[in-house]
């Protein structure tokens, strides 16, 4: 359950009902509010006088549940994600390669009037014999750039041990798909009031991931976004299945701005303008495309990074789609 | 391979080269086709002469696939699916369950300018102790309704019991999910010239997919509609998982109309006026969605099916979509 | 629930329950039994009186669960599936070919002493270009094998156009992984009393799979097996995952004997002795495995199937593990 | 591919060599080893005075693979596993609760004549709100309770921030299924020689499974053990999918020692025994299982933790499978 504490309260009696109940504690809007297991359902009568307000909840999914908030928004710089107005469009390549790659890709976007862009550091690959990205090297490359563009830049944590680097300098903190249980990591983002972008795990039930910005929300960060960017299946001719489905239960059942990620879920460049259309259409607060300025040559996500024709062309056909659903891209 | 005969060759001498070959032949505007293996490369010399045109093709999606023919479309009454005019809606409750449940539905839709019905007759239930649909008495009211409104009816085959039946009454032959790998209901498909809606099995592969209609296409029949209709994967907050990474694949490689249902890969009524329109934004070529008068009293798929309301105001919503991909709603 | 009617009651109160309750009856042990759908949980007192005993039940998984009849067993030949004393292994080749290699196949198993050939004549091929099985044709050399070496004969139906044929002739009817839904098998199998195979659908739950067994019980036929041959996962290296945790689940909750096929699960020769041991260590009543007299030969299955050598080695090694959890190799 | 440089080689040539081939070094037996992505085939004329041997192989599955060494073991203790002798079982309570519980757990075990006990302080929790572990506090008991009792020690890693503790005191170092992923644990792994248990992700494939296994070799630790506990597929009646048809692959293609966790693939303790059996007849080289003095009241897992005298039934069950196999319980 989640308790609102009334704001007079002793302070050993607020410890005693933390105690009492192994919850966790943070402060929102000047208040201490207190989340505990969802099995508790009430609290010993003699906590009662501390309590402002109290919500019961059926699963550990709690503060993001829009029985508890309705809606909640998220501001990158000048824009505010999840309210309904604005698809926000983050582009840009898999990996930074190269300060010529970057700055390429970052004048090719903001001629486009992009706002974000993507692009990883810290790479997570599956393999110890592939290019594991340009580390730190890649994040002072990305803060030259939004410097000479006023970007916002979103770069991906993969583990603990750069996460501070990355919490101090990118815009919005990405948290990738193959990190998401790493609770250290979610704990960490949950202590700063940026952005963070969270994607959902490839294998990953939606409640765990759910549960997983959780751990952010109840750090006393409510700046959440939930990425759905493709869940591994039977299927092989797909590099993943993108769980549009799974984006109908989140819009359906939490109050977290949603952002789609059909470049990993594709892994090819041909289906990744009908899905970033079909995207817009169900009324996303984000995308996360991969673009490049020659994609055969990237080193990393090779066979699904739109080349920037290709990309401007896409481009080009979301607006009206965004319209036809009473949106605009941003 | 695909191998296109000459009109006056010798009969026995195409026999020897079917027996060799060990392929399947069909007519074709006037012309014999056969269709081999896709392992076989070439055919010996000897008939070489038998031979007007060849397609080598790299897997069995051969007749399918668009590098033998570019795009095929399908004729459902006055409509034409697959010309990249128009989506076709086709719409209904799950099952025939009363002549006032399916007449009410009828007329619904047909206020709203809907063309073809959907209903079930022979539902192919996974427990014997519930609602197993009315068979051919359901088809006798469908029938019924076709004659009353002017719309076109839907329905589906469940094994080869009924096949014959349904091949007789239906404007469009629906080959149920549960059903897909039953190669003699294709194969009597096959023999008539009808629509047929082959539906993708939720355990099944792409690839199986496509082949599955290589068994209607191989024995003369060319209006086949692939529906994708959710796969079955681990997540279990909804009932399947929409592959509309699926449908960019069929969308690239095949040459058939594609059609989305939205209805039974949510599960539940709040998620299929999102997924509608995200099918719609991806140019597919057709619809089928469930409605019923009173979707909590329906007995079958009570949770997925909209009621009229809902379902006026969903399709109120799918004209702009439609539009803003230069399509209409048919 | 589950009903064991009177035998002296009044046919037409009986009439009257099975109108309201819109349940199934069969005969069981001379007595009618009634199984209602799982959500009924009473019948009204009036019909009382014709009730001997009743069972409640929390799912449609009723004459199959352990909670209504124990433990059943199935006869095959002189042989009893079932009984916790040993463990029946069927083999032989995919597909009925030749008389030749059915006859070297049998000559082969029958002087292992293994009393059941299996073999395929209606071939549920994915692709229409491929081998489709010798049908009728190879029943009767399996017919032919059968007189000759006193074997038991195991074959597939694939669809309702051939069961009656298959019902005729074979000792074990095996309904194939892809028409596990279809009803009208089911039910034609429901009203024989030969042993049944029932292969799980390799995109089925566990849940369905038992209830697709209900459909032949609730006709009468008590003599079901369920077989475990490997379902569809994300895993591509292997042709399927063999869910022996699926398997504990059948032990503890189901009446039925259960069958593992590691052939068609592994897909490559390299597994199957191990996961055929691992098995007969679970205490499984019956396996079916895959050996043909040339295997690089085999028109279906050929990277799975066991030379004899291969078979004979593994099969040597079956006895001291089934002997180390107290049953036979029968 | 694989290179065993020549110990007298000139370190600048050698230093080119990496450069060029963008390889990863590790010394072995006292040479050094350049490993680079497997798409390289060849090294330019120029380099191979400085090769003594060279594998190319395939896929990054190369360090593990056994077309380059045949078959590694792996020693814990006086024990030696991968040797085809035993199968060494490791149990122990899910999480570390209190010193009560372990040292009752220790001394259970240790009365078995068990070797390793296993139990977790670190906890990759799906829920913020539920017990997280005892963290450091937990490593201390274990410590103590190995003095005591003369015990091995496995426990996992579950992120980056306490690897370093985790390495330092435990005697096998558990890579979490939710870790399998993260790179500089692995790394971290790869620069110790203790044993490493390296689970597999529930979401991953048998390949991206070895690679993991790669990270950790390739920084010269060859002491890795492969556990298979579970992956995640459609089926819901039971935890996870127990994936032996994988562990006959990684028998057949790679030189590393495998292990099992019943527990956590089956989720309930009903089905634990019989797939602990299915994995010591398959010969397995080691096995995972989990223990508790009070199951019900376990802070995690409680579904699945085999009770003492439960646990004892199972043990002597599993000398005579192993024996049939040709093996003892080690």
């Amino acid at each position: 359950m989640i308790i609102h504490l009334k704001k007079e309260s002793d302070k050993q009696r607020i410890q005693d009902l933390i105690n009492h109940t192994a919850g966790i504690t943070f402060e929102q809007s000047g208040q201490t509010v207190l989340v505990t297991s969802s099995k508790i359902k009430s609290v010993p009568e003699t906590f009662h006088s501390l309590i402002e307000e109290q919500f019961v909840m059926e699963s550990d999914i709690q503060l993001a549940h829009n029985s508890y908030i309705k809606k909640r928004s998220v501001k990158i710089g000048q824009l505010e994600l999840g309210t309904n107005q604005s698809t926000h469009l983050m582009a840009g390549p898999c990996s930074v390669e190269s300060w010529d790659q970057l700055d390429r890709s970052a004048s090719f976007l903001s001629g486009l009037g992009i706002k974000t862009i993507r692009a990883g550091c810290f790479k997570p690959r599956t393999s110890p014999y592939t290019f594991q990205g340009l580390g730190e090297e890649g994040l002072r490359l990305l803060i030259k750039v939004r410097e000479k563009y006023g970007l916002n830049i979103i770069t991906e944590v993969k583990d603990s041990t750069h996460v501070d680097l990355v919490l101090k300098h990118a815009d919005i903190i990405q948290i990738g798909t193959k990190a998401m249980y790493d609770t250290s990591i979610l704990r960490a983002c949950g202590r700063t009031k940026k952005p963070v972008l969270l994607k959902r795990g490839f294998g990953s039930t939606l409640q765990e991931f759910v549960q997983a910005a959780e751990f952010i929300l109840s750090q006393g960060n409510p700046n959440v976004l939930l990425c759905e960017r493709g869940i591994r299946t039977f299927e092989s001719k797909t590099r993943f299945t993108l769980d549009l489905t799974g984006i109908a239960f989140l819009k359906e059942y939490t109050n977290l701005p949603v952002v789609v990620d059909p470049s990993h879920a594709m892994g090819y460049r041909y289906g990744v303008a009908d899905l970033t259309r079909a995207a817009v259409a169900m009324g996303v607060d984000g995308l996360l495309i991969e673009t490049h300025p020659n994609p055969n040559q990237a080193q990393s996500d090779a066979a699904q990074q739109l080349d920037f024709p290709t990309f401007e062309q896409m481009f080009s056909t979301l607006k009206p789609v965004a319209e036809s659903v009473g949106r605009k891209i941003s």
